[in-house]
């Protein structure tokens, strides 16, 4: 037995996904009980160069749904990046898990060696299905997941590491 | 083909603790040009109640080396968590790489359905190989290293996430 690329993709994005929207319910829940402006927390950011909270959950969802579809083959849909509240933002999360629980098994696996190029501003990146998997698309939606709670519990909200980690 | 427990572990882990040496000699050079106290770094956090950046790091560096050693049916070795200074995180951290470096692809892979039961705290925790590396090990792995470069980047230090994703 080893891991198949479905596996190693969509149950695993899904996941962290779903914990985003615990983290960001919280986050909801923290504003209106201390009766915060809904825009503050999501136009929060750790440094004045660094993304808001509302990007960072954009890319979470973009890295996810464009990283799937590409495995697969196939491309993602397109969200407008227009949220400016916790409601909203958590909208386009549950958008994105309904999108990504669309897929099957048969559709990723068989993606290791898959050749998959990605635009970066003016830059292309190639990478093979695995490594773009395991070096790119899983570090880079953790990354934007832990910034989003990092900038929730910057700013008072109560989360606990089991709110990222989910349920075992 | 699919992809292996040692293929989805060990480099995957090594990668991201690299990525975090060069997130932290960053750091380190900062403090430096800034004239920082080095306790200023490693001391900071994001919010009271949360870890500081050293633990930050020590926790990274056990996550990864438990973790892997869990799958391998081994014990890591444990470190003494008394660094006070970046160099003295950093050479933690180039301790845990060159502990995993060890490891031959037959020691882990085939770990899939194997049980692991984890103490956290006064609970314990039981997992099959497969869901512990991909739903605990390696999510917590990047969120301490995520969390790192956060309060770096909040304190000021340039850091993109190119230095998060290391090279494609």
């Amino acid at each position: 037995m080893t891991i198949s690329m479905y596996q190693a993709s969509v149950p695993v994005c899904i996941r962290s996904l779903k914990n985003l929207v615990g983290i960001l319910e919280k986050g909801a829940t923290y504003a209106e009980t201390k009766k915060i402006d809904s825009s503050v927390l999501v136009n929060n950011r750790l440094f004045p160069d660094m993304f808001p909270l509302s990007r960072q959950v954009q890319i979470a969802s973009d890295i996810a749904k464009r990283g799937v579809a590409q495995l697969a083959g196939t491309e993602a849909p397109k969200f407008e990046d227009n949220e400016t509240t916790l409601p909203e933002l958590i909208d386009r999360v549950q958008k994105t898990i309904s999108y990504l629980d669309t897929f099957k098994p048969e559709q990723i696996d068989g993606s290791e060696d898959k050749s998959i190029t990605i635009k970066q501003g003016d830059k292309s990146l190639s990478f093979q299905g695995m490594p773009f998997l395991l070096y790119f698309v899983l570090p880079n939606l953790y990354f934007h997941v832990t910034t989003t709670y990092d900038i929730l519990r910057h700013c008072g909200v109560e989360l606990g590491k089991k709110d990222f980690l989910g349920k075992s």
